[in-house]
Formats: C-alpha cells, sequence, structure tokens
C-alpha cells in the first residue's frame, strides 16, 4: 500500500473508532468531518519517511504514530479556527467546523481528536510495548504545554510574545514530532532526528506566510492576508517576497543537510525534496 | 503518605511539567488555576482505593492514572463552564478560569490539561510497561467519543438526547474509569471493577442534583439551580427530594454490593461509605 493509503486508512480507524454506536451522531459527524478530507498530510507523511528510513520494523507502530499526529494538527486547526482565536470560516475549502456545526461542537471535536490521538497510539502500537510510554512522551511534548501547539497558540494571549518559542511551538513542535516519533517508532534513537523536524517546520511556516501574503482564497482553501488582519508576524511581511523565498530555499537546503546518517538517507533527501515542494501552491511554486 | 498527599503530589509534578520554562506565562498560571486548589478528588481517590484493593504493587502508576483521570476531569470542568456551554462565571468557590483569563485561555487550559493527562501517564508508568497501553486504552475511552466525557457534553447538542447515554457518557464514564484503571494499574483484571465504578457514577450524579436544587451557592461553591435555567434534567426535580434522597441510598448500597472479590474487600466497602458521604454538602448529609 501506497503511504498516503496508509495514512487515510489508519486515520480512517481511528475515526471510526470515535463515532462508533452510541456517539452522539453530530459529534461523530463533526469529528469525521474535520479529519476527511484531509490536506496534504504534510506530518504524517514526514513521520512515515523517518520511520522507513530508519528501518520500519514494526509499521503498525509508525502508522499510529502518524496518525495521532495528524489528529492533533486537525484538532488544533478546529480549535484555532475558533470565533475566540482566527474566527477562521473556511478551511480545506469547506467551512470551518465551528461554522458548519456551531461552536460547543466544535470545541468537544477538538478535545475528542486530542483523546483519540493517543488513544490511536495506544491501539497500534502493541508489538513494541516498551516503545510506548517515549512515543506519547515525544507527540505530547509537541502538543500542550510548556512548548507544544497548544502553548504556541497561547502566545497570541501573552502581552508580551516571545517570537521564537512562539513559532517554535505553534508550528516547528509537530514537525519535529513527526522526525522523532518516526524514528522512535522503528525502535531508532529519536533525538538525532528532531534538528531535522525543526527546520521543515520552520520552512512551512515560512511558505505559509508566503501564501497568506501573495494567494487568493481559492487557492489555499481558508481566507488570504488573515495574519495583516490579525496583527501576526509573517516572513513575507518582514522580508518581502524574494525575501522570504531565498529563506524558504535556504532552510529546505539546511534540512537536507542535516538528515542524520541512516540506511535510507538518499530516499529520505528525495522525500524532503518532493515535501517541500508540496508546501506552496502553484502559483508560487514556479518562482521558488 | 496519606492518599489526599500523594494525588496533591503527583498533581503538582504534572502542572510543574506543564508550567516548566518557555511556557507562556498567563497559560502555565491558568493551567494550576484550573487544579489548585481542588474539589475532593473523588475520581483520583476512587481510583487509588481500588488499586490498594487490588495489591497496588507498582504505587507510581497507580498515582499515574489517578492524576490522569483528575486532570482529564479538570479539563472537562474548564471547558464545561465556557459560555458556549454552562457560561458559569465561578467554581469551586472563585471565579471559572474563562471568567478569570479570558475564554482563549479557557480552550487552551482545558486542552492542555487533556495532554497533560496522558504525558503523566506515561511518565510514571515506567516499571510495569506493558500495562500503559491498556490503562490509556480504558482512560482515553472514559474521555472521549464515542461514550466518555466529551460525548456526555456533546449530548446538549444533539436535537434528540438519549437520557442514559448522556448520564453515563458525562458523569459515569470517568468514575468507571476511575475503578477499572485503579485494578489495571495495580495488574489485576479491570473489567470486573466497572461495575462499582458505573454505580458511583450515578449515585454522584444524583447526589449533584440534589445540591444543584437544595444548596446555595456559597456552600457548593457554584451557582445553584442550573439544571432548571439550563434545562437539562435533574433528578431531584423528576423524583422530588425524597425520592433523589432515597435512589442516592439505592445507589451506594448497590455499590457496596458489587465490589469484586478481592483482599482489601472490607478496606474498600469502608472508603466507599466515606466517599459517598462526601459526594453531598454538609446541609443535606443530615437527611440521608
Amino acid at each position: 500500500m501506497d503511504v498516503g493509503r496508509r495514512i487515510e486508512t489508519v486515520l480512517d480507524n481511528a475515526v471510526s473508532h470515535a463515532e462508533a454506536p452510541g456517539a452522539p451522531p453530530l459529534l461523530a459527524e463533526a469529528i469525521r468531518y474535520a479529519v476527511f478530507p484531509g490536506g496534504h498530510r504534510i506530518r504524517p507523511r514526514l513521520c512515515l519517511a523517518v520511520a522507513l528510513a530508519c528501518g520500519d520494523d514494526d509499521p503498525a507502530t509508525s502508522e499510529a504514530a502518524a496518525a495521532a499526529i495528524e489528529l492533533l494538527h486537525c484538532a488544533s486547526l478546529v480549535h484555532d479556527d475558533l470565533p475566540c482565536f482566527d474566527d477562521a470560516p473556511m478551511r480545506r475549502q469547506k467551512p470551518s467546523v465551528h461554522a458548519a456545526f456551531g461552536v460547543p461542537l466544535a470545541v468537544l471535536t477538538g478535545d475528542a481528536l486530542i483523546v483519540a490521538a493517543f488513544e490511536t497510539l495506544a491501539r497500534g502500537v502493541t508489538r513494541s510495548p516498551t516503545r510506548l510510554a517515549g512515543l506519547v512522551g515525544l507527540i505530547a511534548r509537541a502538543a500542550g504545554s510548556p512548548a507544544g501547539i497548544v502553548a504556541g497558540q497561547a502566545w497570541e494571549s501573552e502581552p508580551y510574545v516571545d517570537l521564537v518559542e512562539y513559532q517554535q511551538a505553534k508550528t516547528g513542535a509537530l514537525f519535529a514530532a513527526a522526525t522523532v516519533a518516526g524514528a522512535a517508532a522503528a525502535g531508532a534513537p529519536p533525538l538525532p532526528w528532531r534538528l531535522l523536524g525543526e527546520c521543515l517546520g520552520a520552512a512551512y511556516q515560512v511558505a505559509d506566510d508566503l501564501r497568506d501574503v501573495a494567494c487568493r482564497q481559492e487557492e489555499i482553501g481558508k481566507p488570504a492576508g488573515r495574519d495583516a488582519t490579525l496583527g501576526r508576524p509573517n516572513a513575507a511581511a518582514l522580508l518581502g517576497m524574494g525575501g522570504a523565498l531565498e529563506r524558504l530555499k535556504h532552510l529546505t537546503q539546511e534540512a537536507i543537510d542535516v538528515i542524520p546518517p541512516c540506511r535510507g538517507q538518499d530516499a529520505m533527501r528525495t522525500e524532503i525534496e518532493a515535501q517541500t515542494r508540496l508546501f506552496m501552491p502553484a502559483s508560487l511554486r514556479a518562482m521558488a
């Protein structure tokens, strides 16, 4: 099965558990709506690519880790879109969860997805039970406080924002989790893989900033120009389009340079080149 | 160390991790505010009591399970109090989290507490790693969809509410988790302990309904009469005070009757009698 199919299958299994008989029907519907259809599934792809580069001796474990990371990503999108944060009406070319189901169900959908992430992990990691504690720890660290995506979002409520902590937590943490969890899922030491994830997270953040400034809503599936509207820092606004594209190129090369020695190093390089192309919508790819 | 101290210590450790250097200061403050000072800590007490009744051969594991359950309980209080749900201005004799810190930080505090629950579990279960997957599964089941506290809250957004599913999910699930996780943490089969948790959950729900109808805000630390205001079912309103007290007595006896055979059966009976007295505020205890 190709990587994309593996990811959709394991996510479908996770969502099926959450919508099992007895579930409140609207909550079940909202959970599926928040996860499918997905975006490029960049984080779980990265997780599985690293696992493969490390031998992937237990595919059920690496798939569970990949799914957990994507479920947490989906949860963060649902909560970040809420009226009390970005108040985003659209996401992935359709109404955001709170626009479609109301604020109460959007709050609960995010909550249920966070729980489902850890449940999926525990259910999938059966052949290598001693890897579970490490994986829960690595993935929880990327999700919660002090330095995960929840903390990243919380910096927006602080009177003084540490910009590096903010972007590292809000975007970098889950990319770093994708690489370290991929390694840990395959029984390899996770730490050497963190820098790669952090570089890719930083590159993704620049690409996202470029999209926000340069693309129309139809192409990116959510309103454009939100950073300016919400007063958030944006690399393309700070460095100009040319400067931001230069920075993106630099970060991509840095990511390739920091791939740790492993059997699948060449394949990993190809994968990262392919993934970083996915970061940007078609209209910007020609410029990069 | 007595049980109460053990619970506060393990919760303090969990919160300390979430507020470690690098955390957004207001988020860190809100997380601690949501967990301390606590209520009666009924669920973690129950979890530790069951673990003890089953031999408690790995106290770090049972403490981690107890803390995870209490953190999830605190998360649910923070989110349920939000303006889009109960819009509760007070909780545990002080302003609710959103009243004190604003809605965005209240959403994120709940999210961070859910993540912290699983992180605490993974960190604490080190001596018996093969117990971790089961514990994550049992506790996640009580928290998420289809039948955990998130699902319970989601029934309030449904046009047709299944009352049994609603109360079982909203209150019963976490009590059941406390008993089954207590057994699993001690390496005992969890399933025989589920019924005890469900009985106690049902008893607690009746006691909570009685408090809502019969007590003043000063005594219960949150506004009284909310069920009538919010149009929610309430046993004291349905059965009358006398009927509800009768039902509470019946459920407490049933709980005692269904304690599974175990070394600590007598101590367990004493503990349950003590706990069910805690369910009710002083002004109602004389009537029960």
